[in-house]
């Protein structure tokens, strides 16, 4: 067994504290990563807080993981020692469903196996995840980072990052489409980013009008601050494809008006309450509104791909671990550009 | 002027009562036609009854009309004397937009010009629908029927039939698919029949267990009464498409759940609340919500084509002009099989 250090929570909604465990010895098909940067999701604080429901502690939160290669295992063929590597937000699923087949391992029909809060896949393990100095997964469940990019804004990616990619290339964004990101947080500036380096027209929505600057800075063509009443009737059927990265209520039908003829505005956060969709809204343009959910193996090494050759990170807080509870009260009120991304060589 | 002979709701909520009016003479691209028969579509109690927003009184329902080219304008080619001939739920729009020349009329930016309860593009004249014995319509917007069809079948064809084909051809329903169908009434039994004619395999969830052995006949492989808790559960991830047609309020979420990886479930209805839908339901499986509302000309002739290959019409029930009210009765009641007709020739 491999001792390491990492961040815990011992008990739902505790404080992050340091917590030492160990990883198993490596498997054939196994390496092991010298973690460099684990960023900070929203989803690690609903977690750690129970906000969706029984979770299991101690707590080791943290999927966005970016570290180097440390060991392999003896049938290991995708990497070597040194080699950049990526850990997002699964680490195992059945291999065999149709969407495993497909490469959509979030979509597996067991369920994907998640980087920490769950049992591993043996059904005796506790995944433990990310905010840690040292990782050890299946060589098929990670990905590599080209060597072009700073481990520190690449660890967003992982989940951040490939949440807003996939559904940008599901719905088919490229030259010539007009794009809208509602909310420009951890997940709406890589949507903007994403979408500028494939070559949409991009809109952000948000009401945080301090944002124009990094929005425009980012490549968005236009800033919209929903906070101002009818600012979003001039956009009346203007879009392609909508992204709504906002978690907090808002009058999705609003929204669905700004979709053209066959449309979608697609959900990737998960609030709390249900959108209420008027089916007038829906009827009206044949409009669409779905959902997706980070994106499978192929993808995520698809957009690290991408953001090699584009250059694209992550806008990140490096913080030490020892900020990490203040990290989450500044996450939850939205006091981030864009990310926090821990140094892992603090815990 | 030609003088016409239907029936009237004189005021918001009126009973139908006979009425006399006038058409216009024929343009030189205008058709008139001896109406045959009159469908009778939930939308005509809607509007009599305000119950989607003040409307124009007196007002002649009637958007599901099947008659006989009995004159035809100096410049008309699509049709001549003595065709069986359809008209359905628009009249008129505005033939410059990228939906109406897409031929997706029902979609026109400027708004699709009704059959009825609108004014027509003149800005002047009130458009007054199909409850009658005479009408006239530029030919652009009407449609030819089959020669093998009955007339009395095909009526509903031009609202409940259209609105059903065309999202099973746009979300390309084939040899294979599998296809719900929620609700069994008048549009939900042209659902099952399209669907079963273009190679679905179909089910029929309803929560009258009565209407089992008419699935059946209609070809529907399977009837699931959802009055029984939990009969939905073994239905999970198993169909590409979800047509809903029913207007009552219903927790949609569980019929999202019913959807494969990238699958839709269609709306149809205009329900009176709107549809509270979990974003959970829409990340799992990356499925989507889509509204589907009637079809374009094109479409229009080439389901009314597609029905006289199959011998398709709705099933019907052919009433006289006085039985107008109460069949209104029986509608709401669903308590029809499964389209009243009225016989133009008792106007």
């Amino acid at each position: 067994m491999m001792k390491v250090r990492g961040l815990a929570a011992l008990t739902p909604k505790a404080a992050l504290t340091p917590y030492e465990f160990e990883r198993r010895e490596l498997g054939a098909h196994d390496v092991a990563l010298d973690i460099a940067y684990a960023g900070i999701c929203h989803s690690d604080i609903h977690q750690v807080r129970e906000e969706w429901g029984p979770a299991i502690f101690p707590m080791v939160p943290g999927h966005e993981i970016a570290g180097t290669v440390s060991a392999i295992g003896s049938a290991v063929t995708k990497f070597k020692v040194g080699d950049p590597i990526g850990v997002g937000v699964f680490i195992d699923s059945c291999r065999k469903c149709a969407s495993c087949l497909e490469g959509l391992q979030q979509y597996c029909e067991e369920g994907m196996t998640g980087t920490y809060n769950t049992m591993e896949r043996d059904g005796k393990t506790v995944a433990l995840g990310g905010y840690s100095n040292l990782f050890v997964i299946n060589e098929d469940y990670a990905v590599h980072i080209p060597s072009n990019l700073s481990l520190d804004g690449v660890a967003p990616l992982l989940c951040a990052g490939i949440t807003l990619y996939s559904p940008l290339r599901k719905w088919n964004t490229g030259a010539g489409s007009k794009v809208a990101v509602m909310g420009l947080g951890g997940l709406g500036h890589m949507g903007v980013k994403f979408a500028v380096a494939m070559g949409a027209e991009v809109t952000v929505l948000s009401h945080s009008p301090s944002k124009k600057a990094d929005a425009l800075a980012m490549g968005a063509k236009h800033f919209i601050d929903t906070s101002v009443p009818g600012a979003l009737k001039p956009l009346y059927k203007s879009f392609d494809l909508v992204l709504n990265t906002v978690s907090a209520f808002l009058d999705i039908n609003e929204y669905l008006d700004l979709l053209k003829l066959d449309a979608t505005l697609v959900v990737i956060g998960l609030p709390g309450k249900p959108y209420e969709v008027n089916a007038g809204s829906l009827l009206n343009g044949r409009r669409r509104i779905a959902g997706s959910m980070i994106g499978g193996i192929p993808e995520m090494q698809e957009m690290l791909d991408f953001c090699g050759k584009h250059s694209i990170v992550s806008d990140i807080e490096v913080i030490d671990a020892s900020y990490a509870d203040k990290a989450y009260e500044r996450t939850i009120a939205s006091d981030v550009k864009y990310r926090f991304v821990i140094d892992a060589s603090t815990f």
